[in-house]
Order: C-alpha cells, then sequence, then structure tokens
C-alpha cells in the first residue's frame, strides 16, 4: 500500500474544529494582561508565557501527527518546513514562510506577516520588553521536543515592537536518536 | 429599505476568521492551570475567570453586533436565544438551547451539550469546587451589560463536576433605559 500523502494545512484546517479567531485574541490577551498583574516583571512574564506555549506543544503535536499524515521528516529543513506550512495553517489559520537558512541546515527564520494573536494589540510604553507572542515560542519548542529534536526559538522581529513582521529563529541544538527496544549488534 | 434580516449563527460562524478549537482549548486550560498556581484559593480563581470574561464580553459584544446583523431585541427572552442560537454558535461553534423561563420571562436557563473548552478536561478531586467554565458566565455577563442589562450569571449544572450537561442561569436583575440626547417632554 503507498504511504498516505500529508495533507495540506488549508485541507486540514477546513475540516477540524475551530473556534472563533476573535474570542481567541482576546482570551490570549486576558492571559498576557493576568500574568502582568501577577508577575509584575516584563522578563517573568515571557518566560511564562514561553513555558505555558511548551505545555500547549507536547500535547498538540499529537493532534497534529493524527490530522496531518505527516510522519517522520527527513531532515530538520523538511521539519521547519512543515511546522511553517501545515502547522501554523491547521492551528491559526495563517501560513508563514521558512528563510535564512545556515549553511549546516539546523538553523533558519519563520517569518509570520499575519498573526491573529496580536489583532487590536498595542504594547503601553512600559512593556517594550514583552514578547507578546512568547507563546508561540514555547509551543513550536515543545512540539519539537516530542520529536526529539531540542530547539532554541528566539524573536529576531516583532511586528508588536516595530518591526514589518515578526520573525521566529529556530536552532536545532541536539536531535535525541530514537531508541529502540533492541540493539544493531544483539 | 426593508431592515436586514439577522444572519443565523452556521452562516456567520462559516465566515468568519477561526482558530483551531484544539490550541484554544489547551490554551484555556493553561489561563486555568496559571490562576491555580498563582491564586491558590479557587474561589478567587472562579472570580478571576468571570472578571477576565466580563472584560472579554464588553469587547466581543461588538463583533458579535457587527457580524450577525442582530439589532435591538424586544425582550430579555429574544435576547437570551439570541445568545444561545447566535452567540454561542458564532463563537464557539456549538449551540445551546434555552429552557426554564420563570413566569415573568427575566429568568432562563441555557443549556449546553457540547463545550469545546472542556476537551479532555478532568478536574482533580481538591479542584471540585472550580467551576472551570467560569469566563463563558462574564462574556455573557459583560456583553449583556453593554447592552444596558444587567444580569446575573450562575452555574446550575456543570459537567465537569458529574452533571449530564452544562447549564447557567441567567437573571435579568434590571434593565437600564437608554438614555437619549434629549428628553421627552422638551
Amino acid at each position: 500500500m503507498p504511504p498516505v500523502a500529508p495533507r495540506s494545512g488549508d485541507a486540514i484546517f477546513a475540516n477540524i474544529e475551530r473556534v472563533n479567531a476573535e474570542l481567541f485574541t482576546l482570551t490570549y490577551g486576558a492571559i498576557v494582561r493576568q500574568l502582568l498583574t501577577d508577575l509584575e516583571e516584563v522578563e517573568e512574564v515571557n518566560k511564562q508565557l514561553d513555558q505555558m506555549g511548551y505545555n500547549i506543544g507536547i500535547r498538540l503535536i499529537d493532534e497534529f501527527l493524527a490530522k496531518s499524515n505527516v510522519s517522520r521528516c527527513v531532515d530538520f529543513r523538511e521539519t521547519a518546513d512543515v511546522i511553517a506550512k501545515v502547522g501554523f495553517k491547521m492551528f491559526l489559520g495563517v501560513t508563514a514562510s521558512v528563510t535564512n537558512w545556515d549553511a549546516e541546515g539546523t538553523c533558519c527564520s519563520i517569518v509570520l506577516e499575519d498573526n491573529p494573536l496580536v489583532d487590536f494589540v498595542e504594547l503601553p510604553d512600559n512593556y517594550q520588553g514583552l514578547y507578546y507572542c512568547n507563546i508561540l515560542s514555547g509551543v513550536i519548542r515543545g512540539a519539537l521536543d516530542m520529536v526529539s529534536m531540542k530547539a532554541e526559538v528566539t524573536w529576531l522581529r516583532d511586528a508588536l515592537r516595530g518591526d514589518d513582521v515578526f520573525e521566529l529563529q529556530v536552532k536545532l541544538l541536539k536531535q535525541v536518536p530514537e531508541e529502540y527496544p533492541y540493539k544493531d549488534d544483539e
């Protein structure tokens, strides 16, 4: 039997359960506001958003693999492409692009022009250090972790800080080999 | 020109921007977990979720009125019907029903069989006092407030506490008359 082809982000997005994007945007805004009130330090809020995202990412990967028919990616290049083209479409309804690859193929940028998290959002002057969308970097980090890729995810550009787009740098630190219940030499 | 007919919840839902429901569910779960960690007291978490919902509701009503073509409801009965049939569909993609009207038409129940907020959620024993979906009661309260209806919204049944459905009692406390820039006797 030929392998099932991976489904496009659009096809998946059209067939999954969804909720209103504005409700999501406002709910996410409520989290950020709550964290700013409770934690006070912007740096702590950044950390907490990333951690929340990580916890979401390690669960969301199951839904992703189940619905997308994406199987093992041959390398990190393919993985990054799948995150940008299938993952972002499937979960947020937007498409991202992948650029700025390093020579080794272990570091790239995911660029997001449209970002439903920030509709109607403006950062007040005293929160300029906030990475408002830090939950996204956490989600990517968490999801990659579950497919044995340790990665570092950092914001290079942020439209809320005056840049023209959102740019996330994803750097593969270590690819943990899958463990089998047997050894090759046995 | 005849008035524009209100659009059905289904029609609106099909044409608005949406995000993946599981992402929303997990994000909401992350808020609740965060509040439980930060506030410790379940009663405080219930209050905070309600307050967050209120803040969302007072903003969501604009999107609702803009997209639904719903204009002034003739009475609270019609309002409750619109919340259940159009509002829930438009924002969460589910339909609710309205029952248990009192004789005066100022108190009813909104019953929700399907609730995307609680997919995969189970309450641990020590959180049995938690109204996990309290953000919803806040949203309804906030949205009603913006159309001059002060209401009290209480959970009567909660599937996470062993009931078969979610039932929200909505009680109209006071209908604030709209103020015009002129007086009738002038």
